[in-house]
């Protein structure tokens, strides 16, 4: 299959950071293959007109519970506890695998409308995110929560292996599996070592989330005298590819910790702001050479599933805090939301930029609205007046799945309606 | 003329928050004449189908700067003195009717497009102001900024004169007109008082910035020993109806000054994270009853002019300041986009609400997309998951202007296109 879009403006987001005007995009099979004027041997399927579009990497949303979407506007304006323990837990408690399989669907369908091709996704049940996956198109990389059971250590290790065996690599390459130990203070630190150790096993990497409450930080100190990246790079884990989910509450220790041991920082701006969990240093971060990555977390913590805000959020919360207009420029904000999300997942070589010999995970832009008048700088318009509704079209891996706003492989509105029925029945069940 | 919007849901936004299900509502002229199942005697013209969207007030973006639309994006990411110094007012300086036409009318495109009916501008050759208000069909008060000059104080008073008396009450009273002395830092005590004193005579609001950043707080404490909201109070500003824009370093006496007052704070989240201006105590005022409003300031320092985009952030940020979940919830973000704002214009007799009696201005939303589901709460959509984009259509003073996504008045291409010449043209010139 050959696609050629043309005439259009192409936003790399590779190493020299071009912007590429009145120029044209071939795709053959899964990957970019030419971005000029003229391929020869080419053969063309299909053309799509890429006038007033931006081509620009599919974003990477790199931490969410996809299946949470089902929670979504469930119980917002309440205190944190009171909504995990009375409404949220409860019902997570009773979630079947229809339940996971339409949540997931309908996640990536708001995902895809607002130009994500990437996601990594921690919650249970990963089979059917992976079933969701082969009829979305999306890529992924699939982890299984790991909280530890006294009774049963090693089930979730169990379903996580056979996840791995079963589902890494798989749909064409689109899926990768990692372990997902849930956090510091739902594993103990024998727990957390087998957990790194199977993941040096199996040679694949972790997700985890770290400091993301001032509480879970303060508890890691009354606890083990230290901060929970502290404790983890002395359990071990760090030695393994690492995602650390939020780390907001850090200081430049930790932050020292996580440049050393390239780990991976995925910041949540919407989430960590509706919970009032506080401000994540990115800036700071950044400074110092991290790879900071973005992420929604789940729809109920968010609300949305929108990464387009969530790079907005970044580039504008940073400077408030900070009280420095120069904190996270709008480059900033689009390579944490393209480039260093493709480090994250260690997916850098393949995806997360546009560049020859790279996998065709991209999205068109319609930049036509008035949002993006006057025509003045084309890095600042998406990080700072761009919408993720404006996304016109979607293609991953060499597939077009979206097109004119339009789904090409999903039945839209059978996923709204099944995902709606889901959680009136769970809310009965 | 009669409009029905048939089997649709309302949120009324009024008194009692009712959320309608199931219901008609019915324009004729300019009014909203019934809300619910029958009408008698009712001459209908139009039937909108309400089924999948939401009635609500159109929102009002109670302050901005519309002709700097032109600006949008011309240079972020830069220290804001030099932003001011180097790039915004050189051009400033420059910018004549033509500029101010269309970069106000691209303005207007904008906010209509993202379902904002009704705003406060504050600028300059706001006659273009009004003239593109009858091309696109919007409501709002025209506001001549006045920054004082010593060799020709008169002059920008009579300008605010001459527009009160040519434009206020026009466009079937669409336009209101108030006096806007700039700042207290741009203004002498002495002319704020005069300026203060014209407002009485003339018997209209003010609107002014206060306590937008930490340096022109100091500086009030250095040079009259207390805060600009308290100076305001000592000149008799506030014995004027009375829009602050900003408020964003106020302490407990200003709030409280704010509130025995009746002045209308108007929040601009948006702007003051882009500038790293800071943090509003937005929740401490509406807890304590101040009636604070919404507004997007000028598009270049937003860089967007949508209401539902300042919604979700005002309902985020402040969460996240007071480290609690409950602050400034679902109902309060869009209470400060709608009511509050009717209140900050001194319309609130007339609009910022779905009532028998109101003026028709009012949105619909398509709550159809993937981000509106599950069904659960949709004050909660609204104010967290809803995007500006799913706007449908605009109905202003019983007009449609804006219809399932269409411009019905305005030559939209043509805005974005002389837009773009005129700012192309004004950095030429």
């Amino acid at each position: 299959m050959g696609i050629i879009i043309k005439n259009t403006t192409v936003m790399t987001v590779d190493k020299d950071n071009r912007i590429l005007e009145n120029t044209n995009v071939y795709i053959e099979g899964n990957k970019i293959v030419h971005i000029g004027s003229e391929y020869e041997g080419f053969v063309m399927d299909t053309t799509i007109d890429g006038k007033y579009k931006l081509v620009m990497p599919g974003l990477i949303n790199a931490h969410t519970h996809l299946g949470m979407s089902l929670f979504r506007n469930y119980a917002d304006d309440m205190p944190l506890f009171d909504w995990l323990s009375k409404k949220i837990w409860p019902l997570e408690a009773k979630l079947n695998r229809k339940d996971i399989y339409w949540g997931s669907l309908l996640s990536m369908a708001e995902m895809i409308e607002t130009g994500t091709t990437a996601f990594c996704d921690m919650y249970f049940l990963m089979e059917e995110v992976a079933n969701g996956m082969a009829e979305s198109g999306m890529r992924g990389v699939l982890t299984r929560g790991i909280i530890e059971e006294k009774n049963d250590p090693d089930k979730k290790l169990n379903e996580s292996i056979n996840l791995f065996r079963d589902y890494n690599n798989g749909l064409n390459g689109k899926i990768k599996v990692m372990l997902a130990p849930h956090a510091i203070y739902t594993n103990s630190p024998d727990f957390l070592r087998r957990i790194s150790n199977l993941a040096k096993e199996l040679d694949i990497g972790l997700h985890i989330h770290l400091s993301e409450t001032k509480k879970e930080v303060e508890d890691s100190y009354n606890q083990y005298g230290k901060s929970p990246i502290k404790l983890s790079e002395e359990l071990g884990l760090f030695e393994n590819h690492t995602l650390a989910a939020h780390c907001v509450h850090i200081d430049d220790e930790d932050i020292k910790i996580l440049l050393d041991n390239n780990v991976y920082p995925i910041n949540n701006p919407g989430s960590n702001l509706k919970l009032a969990s506080g401000f994540s240093p990115v800036d700071k971060m950044l400074k110092k050479g991290v790879k900071v990555s973005l992420g929604t977390d789940g729809a109920s913590s968010n609300n949305n599933l929108n990464m387009f805000k969530e790079m907005n959020l970044a580039a504008l919360i940073n400077k408030a805090i900070n009280l420095d207009a120069l904190s996270v420029s709008a480059r900033d904000a689009i390579n944490m939301a393209t480039i260093n999300g493709a480090y994250a997942l260690n997916w850098e070589d393949e995806i997360g930029s546009i560049e020859v010999g790279k996998k065709a995970d991209l999205i068109l832009v319609d930049i036509s609205g008035s949002n993006y008048y006057p025509r003045h700088n084309i890095e600042s318009q998406i990080a700072y007046s761009s919408n993720g509704k404006d996304v016109n079209t979607v293609i991953i891996d060499g597939e077009i799945i979206y097109k004119n706003k339009e789904f090409i492989k999903l039945d839209i509105e059978r996923v709204k309606h099944m995902a709606d029925l889901q959680i009136r029945d769970l809310i009965q069940r």
